[in-house]
């Protein structure tokens, strides 16, 4: 007599499923597929009709106008994980099959058009990241002017496939895609707790699903140094948290690297600079910083001034007397202009290009033209974008999208909704931002929780900058994380729901 | 010339590491030991002398005296599992070691002195807990009522011997030991998301190592009905996120109840008793707790009014008509009162105690008098345990421990320093709170980010409910939890970091 239909929605929730499950659904592909691409691409068009993908048959290759060939090893090695990704265990050739699809999708053509398919390079700044996707039958056919575009194209693909009744079929669909901004990054920090290979290359692989192109690594800090540097060994022996089991060794962060290129990621480390390596003298400083720019490619350089440098500025003799010496009375900032200043010189000679945060600026450092500012300080961000964008400065934004700082509920909307030219400024200014950051540091953060924190919450971030300035619809936007999240934990990440309900495949790990 | 101490804390910091990981450190056994216990003990006195541990020579064995035999197999499984946590990998007699202890431990006695050990009973709220733990040479003796005394006794006894040089020695311990509330339990929500077996045992097997004795299971809700029940097994068909890869077979619910008791845990499911289960009448309806309770001894009952009820129960002609015949005018908390009313007249039949949440408590429902009433609202937490306990009920606090609500930082202090008998109230009412819970709601926690979110914070919670009142050091506690949660993170449960830190052994897993 009471309240029969309080089931109710709980069937019709379950019916729903079922239907996406093992319906008829070819007419609903168009809707569903189109809810869960992740970033949104810039122009997308699909239709009702699907095309059926065999294991046993499809295969994706390299055209034959492709500027690329087999020894391409990026684009083989990018096959293999997508194929794998889309067929998961299916080994074996269906035996029978219903004819429920239009027809079959034999092969994915990728068609590299750049005369320098870039195979054996790095992706950097400059890269072109757009492609164009064309499914249908007999094939599909993904173009991009390099490599890196097609990493990008091929990340799209798997999605328009996955969320599929046999999770093997594709329909009909045209993507012309490209980047709204060009540095697209995660900031992890390795100082404060050490993460372990597994974690970082487990979190590349995740940033790549989200086409995110660049990993800062904040390698070390004042809390430990974990990177064994070959022209400075003692400074992991007696700074790591442990000298044998907390390092990344030089074959270590070299795989970071290669894995990160494989997904068309660039790895930027993050080096403190710290004011005693003045003792060793500028020809020592060129070493490790050549040390580092060798095998590192570029660098993020922090000088470094924090608590135990003040406690101990103050009582050393040698720097009372440097200041005297040098005119500064008793202005700190002034000693720590001048050490900014003597440091980047010393970078500017290398000839390499650098970042930094936005104090360094701040404190009218003088830099060099081509260097990038970081604007983290949430409080004063759209009046710090304007000064240092006006000052002729690339930036990239990181304020609004520190991620460590975690709430109850769902805090993803906060950074979904940041739009990062919105501060006052002239279209010139404006494009000087090229992009933004989401930073994970790791005050609480270590291997037992960070993938999790992560992930969705950071592709919001991925979105906002890659997907056109117009995608701004939240609960759209939900629909769809809601499933590419779920493709992550598919893929073994685990990602954390967004809010109540389930995934075909939950997370196998603990 | 500048800052040449700032990696002197660094080298301070590895140097004290270096000291714990291989120096000599007989002397600080006693300490170190002390600070490492989690949840503290009620009596504990340690001595710098210490044993060896060979994992060669020593074992657990039953006491001659102990009225436990050989075929106690809770007793058995708990010293397979505890002797390989002790010595982990190390399989291999040691070949040649320095002598550098006073001697040898060869075993540790347990002593069951109870006629009756309750090997194959199941730990009930008046389960006698305690134990005493005595390390001396060459024997060490474990002494307990009963077989639940005894786990909580070994459980003790590895901590004292995990955080040492080697990890393989054990300093001279006397341990007098007693929870201070006799209900501690742990609230995980398998409705909202679906959480896979492999999380729960691991989350049972973190809840021992804590001393926890109580899972309350919210294992069906309005989102999903995971429960197979072998009476009505449309209940999951129709009702479970998924009928076959989301429910819990009558198997499953088994196993978690037998890997819960080999723990000293009891397992409370709380069911949902939905307004629709009227219309199968009441000797359905009796049916369903028979079935309940024959398969899950205990059961903690939700009488259950939410958004849909409430969105239909003004439609519902029947239930119009209804309130016309009893008279309840357009009064709904009667119609509510009535059902719940009814609802506890058919438990009460069936001679089982059953637990409600404060709701049936304030709305005037008349409760058996064994009924336990869970306080779980913030906003009167002070006034509700004393009008409850004030009306003669048995009372468990929840409500300071939800620890869904996460925000930034070391949020374990605050539960941490909450004292569950800080109410107005005379001796006999605060005997009437007879423990608590930890409760982690699923709305946005899945198998993904359970573990990490739940401990250490829950460890906070866990020595509040076990330890003396007067234990509210909270540096001290810091102290010990660091070490704790790094020993949790050695049995390969994913306990986040407290703070910047690392553990010797970081968590293996993503």
């Amino acid at each position: 007599m009471y309240c029969l239909v309080k089931f109710a929605p709980l069937f019709l929730a379950v019916a729903v499923c079922n239907g996406w499950l093992f319906g008829d659904f070819v007419g609903k592909l168009k809707e569903l597929d189109e809810i869960s691409l992740w970033p949104l691409p810039q122009k997308f068009q699909s239709s009702a009709v699907a095309f059926k993908l065999s294991p046993a048959r499809f295969q994706i290759v390299q055209a034959k106008q492709s500027s690329t060939g087999p020894s391409c090893s990026i684009l083989e090695n990018a096959f293999r994980r997508y194929f794998e990704y889309i067929f998961g265990d299916l080994k074996k050739p269906e035996k029978s099959r219903k004819k429920v699809y239009d027809s079959d999708l034999v092969e994915l053509q990728v068609w590299v058009t750049s005369p320098d398919p870039e195979c054996d390079g790095f992706p950097s700044l400059q890269t072109d990241e757009s492609y164009e996707l064309s499914v249908d039958e007999p094939s599909a056919v993904l173009k991009a002017a390099n490599v890196w575009g097609a990493l990008r194209g091929n990340s799209s693909k798997i999605k328009t496939s996955i969320f599929s009744s046999q999770q093997n079929n594709i329909n009909k669909t045209d993507i012309s895609d490209f980047p709204r901004f060009a540095h697209r990054g995660i900031l992890l920090d390795s100082s404060r707790h050490f993460l372990p290979l597994k974690v970082i290359l487990a979190n590349l692989e995740a940033m790549a699903m989200n086409k995110f192109n660049v990993f800062h690594w904040h390698i070390v800090d004042d809390h430990s140094f974990p990177y064994m540097s070959r022209t400075f060994p003692e400074l992991s022996q007696k700074g790591a948290y442990h000298p044998f089991t907390h390092v990344y060794t030089p074959s270590d962060v070299k795989m970071v690297i290669e894995f990160a290129r494989m997904r068309g990621i660039r790895v930027i480390p993050e080096f403190d600079t710290p004011g005693h390596t003045e003792s060793w003298g500028n020809g020592q400083l060129v070493d490790l910083l050549h040390d580092m720019y060798s095998s590192l490619k570029s660098c993020f350089l922090r000088p470094c001034f924090h608590s135990t440098y003040r406690s101990c500025r103050e009582s050393n003799p040698d720097i009372q007397k440097f200041m005297v010496q040098q005119g500064f009375g008793t202005d700190y900032s002034k000693l720590e202009s001048f050490y900014i200043q003597r440091l980047l010189d010393i970078v500017a000679a290398t000839k390499k290009g650098y970042m930094v945060w936005q104090e360094v600026f701040d404190n009218g450092v003088k830099l060099k033209d081509d260097t990038v500012v970081e604007v983290w300080m949430g409080n004063k961000m759209e009046e710090e974008l304007q000064n240092v964008t006006g000052a002729g400065f690339t930036t990239i934004l990181s304020a609004p999208w520190y991620l460590d700082y975690i709430s109850y509920g769902q805090d993803w909307q906060h950074y979904y909704k940041v739009e990062p030219l919105n501060f006052p400024g002239t279209d010139a200014q404006k494009k000087l931002v090229i992009g933004g950051e989401a930073c994970l540091w790791g005050e609480y953060v270590d291997a037992t929780n960070l993938t999790p924190r992560l992930w969705p919450r950071a592709s919001a971030v991925a979105e906002r900058l890659w997907s056109d300035k117009s995608v701004t619809d939240v609960d759209n936007a939900y629909n769809r994380l809601v499933q590419h999240r779920c493709r992550m934990v598919k893929r073994g990440i685990p990602a954390e729901p967004l809010f109540v309900g389930h995934c075909r495949q939950e997370y196998k790990g603990l």
